[in-house]
């Protein structure tokens, strides 16, 4: 780690929201750290001064996740319409095609866990009010439950002789119980095997949700890679078995990115869990429904009220952000219908060009988004998707990065973590909660939001 | 930190008890960390198999707690047996005159706290069984309880695949619940004042214990160094103020050494915690009954009779280890009486030379006990002690600092937390329990204990 305490000046005793001390031990003191490149440790970006939103728009943001879980699920079930959606895409990305090769090998019906969260920016609508606008629904590896928390505590704790209030969140108390509900819920005896990435800057979190699954709910863990898996990973009378222990419960905290499957055995432990009697969180359908193109055509009402109610539909959509294919024609707010990426060209500052991928990171804007359209391939245009961007509200706060606070002009985006559990594909949901939050300020100035990268840092909501 | 993950080839899902990974990256994630002398952090030092003992010693260690703290709260009470016992070391030595200037200033009977922990180490006795020999009890700043509970929680999640059982321990926990259950039943409004030395390493434990203080049990807290009491704390109408707050409890994880009293204002702020209201953990009386001259008169069951029970006394003498003054006579177990200096420069392996104040460190052993009692003046010898060196059980051990598994032959010593409320100085013990314990386990090649000093590391009892 490469702080140094000459550099904090500040008294031991100033318990206010300046204080980078006070703020960096409770951090150090409860497990909100990362491994730097180079393999030393440090504490995560956090604000010192919490975040007073509106209101309204934080309960439509907490509100809006379970109805998405819900209506994911239903898409993630419908094999027509993710065959019918992704059919171009399969053949320009292999991610994708792969991922339909893995859910091919599914046993049959299995129970559904979802550990979401649901990213939204709070809008500038035309009427003067804030609302969400959806970024995106992780259905995958929902990070930072764990350090969200601890920073909500750190703030509470620094204000406890103050009258400031905050949401409350214990998103990584919630996902760890989402996660052992379902699994007794399953009446499962195997372990939960924690898949995660080779070389993971953010083991910490993934860490602290392993001790509460041991600790707080009496249960069984083990974490491999997905090459450790797809090498080890046998199938034995229908169940998954890994070094000797069945597992019950595959947890993904990596396999979101090509990036992650690193050689043939990943993509076999992939097909082993789908084969398998193992409950993939997600599953490949999941996984799939979970891409960028089919978030672009679950955004009018018209499409989403194929899996959820007109009512749900009409709210759903009013959180849509509007997205194009580069190469569909997309009819804007002007009435002039023409190309996507002729509507980019025209007006670079009012999209976001993106990869339907997740994971965050090669996002495209103004000058550069303009530079990237010109020089790709219409091969390569299936990898990407024009995003309206939005404009956010604008405030002022502190952030801490290695202990040093820094104020700044900031914007924010706010994701609810969600745990549901279905028992059968189309059963109801046995639990559809949102518990918890990911808070992410950005510094203006910056364009991309990873708090791993330092770009971002973790907040807290002032009530 | 200066760890580097390079240096860490095993593989992340080795599931045993010679994973350096698994358990640094478990004490990260948990706070059982510290800061390096160069303001770094890094991680504990802590033991990767832990330790199977005689069962004998350690529930007779674990029962002698709450036995000790009952006899050292009546001796705390008894004014004469101080003074008498004092006198010529109150000449001698400016710390303990200190102390007694400080219990003058009291302002009446009050409640007593205690946050205890009792150090004892298994001794091989004649008859071969196992029994503990207290080293020292400690009622003042009692350190490393959440450490060890974090240590203790490693090991057991790092066997969750195995039969290993561990003895329980929730140290950290259980000093934060007696203090808070202690304020309870006070029917105290004011704030518990944490003093905590300027430039602490290991701050990291007492973060944790303020946060349970206020997140588990609703307190208020602040910190404040022993200068910043004394210069900014007032008393009005007989309560303590430390900026704008009244102080119910200063819990003191500072102020056992003179090093921790930089300047008057330090020992003004012992003067008006005495004064004031305000209950003290420990109080002037309470530290003035824990000094070593105190521990070497408590140490033979005649004397034990005057404070408990002739049954508690003889268990208490049985626990005790044999110290002299350097220059009172003492008589040897082959019957022989002569000072206690000559005694220890003749058999220089029988005995270690210490300071009669707390804090560790600068003992004496072997070549380095004769060189320092032979330059050493009459008036300097009314500070130091002679102790019986025990013969102690030794084995195998495998140690992690700074992320490195270190094979190693070990010896160890086992402290059980106490605490412990007390109404009025004549009044039944409302509470007195012993909960959780520090196992410090050092390599036999070092002749001194300090967790903090990196030679020697937190350890886990395996039953």
């Amino acid at each position: 780690m490469t702080l140094n305490l000459v550099r904090m000046p500040l008294k031991m005793n100033e318990l206010n929201h300046h204080s980078p001390k006070e703020a960096l031990e409770f951090l150090l003191a409860h497990g909100a750290v990362r491994y730097t490149d180079t393999g030393q440790v440090t504490h995560l970006p956090c604000s010192l001064t919490p975040w007073k939103p509106d209101l309204g728009f934080v309960t439509e943001t907490e509100e809006l996740t379970t109805l998405y879980t819900e209506m994911y699920h239903r898409v993630a079930q419908d094999d027509d319409f993710l065959h019918t959606e992704l059919e171009k895409a399969r053949q320009a990305d292999e991610f994708i095609e792969r991922l339909f090769q893995a859910k091919s090998k599914e046993s049959g019906p299995k129970p559904s866990i979802y550990l979401n969260r649901n990213d939204c920016m709070p809008a500038n609508l035309s009427d003067g009010s804030i609302w969400p606008k959806q970024v995106e629904m992780n259905l995958m590896a929902s990070a930072l439950g764990e350090a969200s928390s601890v920073v909500y505590r750190m703030h509470r704790f620094l204000s406890q002789h103050t009258e400031r209030r905050f949401k409350e969140n214990y998103a990584g108390r919630g996902l760890a119980r989402g996660l052992a509900e379902a699994y007794k819920a399953m009446n499962a005896t195997g372990i939960i095997l924690l898949l995660i990435p080779v070389g993971e800057v953010s083991v910490f979190d993934q860490r602290i949700t392993e001790t509460r699954l041991v600790e707080e709910h009496g249960l069984k863990t083990m974490r491999a890679s997905l090459e450790e898996l797809g090498e080890q990973g046998e199938i034995r009378a229908g169940d998954l078995y890994f070094r000797g222990h069945q597992v019950s419960i595959a947890y993904f905290r990596t396999g979101y990115s090509p990036r992650h499957y690193l050689s043939e055995a990943a993509w076999n432990a992939r097909n082993l869990i789908e084969e398998s009697t193992a409950v993939s969180v997600p599953s490949a359908r999941t996984q799939l429904a979970n891409t960028k193109l089919i978030q672009l055509v679950l955004s009018t009402e018209e499409v989403l009220s194929k899996f959820v109610s007109a009512e749900v539909a009409a709210r759903l959509a009013r959180s849509c952000v509007a997205f194009t294919k580069l190469d569909a024609p997309f009819t804007g707010t002007d009435g002039t219908t023409e190309l996507g990426r002729d509507h980019a060209l025209k007006n670079p500052d009012d999209w976001v060009l993106k990869p339907h991928r997740e994971g965050g990171g090669n996002n495209f804007f103004g000058q550069e988004l303009i530079r990237e359209l010109e020089h790709m391939s219409a091969r390569q245009s299936e990898a990407f998707i024009l995003m309206e961007k939005i404009r956010q509200p604008v405030f002022d706060s502190v952030r801490m990065v290695e202990g040093q606070a820094i104020p700044c002009r900031c914007f924010t985006e706010l994701g609810f973590f969600g745990t549901a559990f279905y028992e059968a594909p189309d059963a109801q949901a046995r639990e559809n909660i949102a518990n918890g939050y990911l808070l992410r300020t950005k510094d203006e100035s910056m364009d991309e939001g990873l708090v791993l990268g330092g770009f971002s840092f973790l907040d807290t909501i002032q009530l």
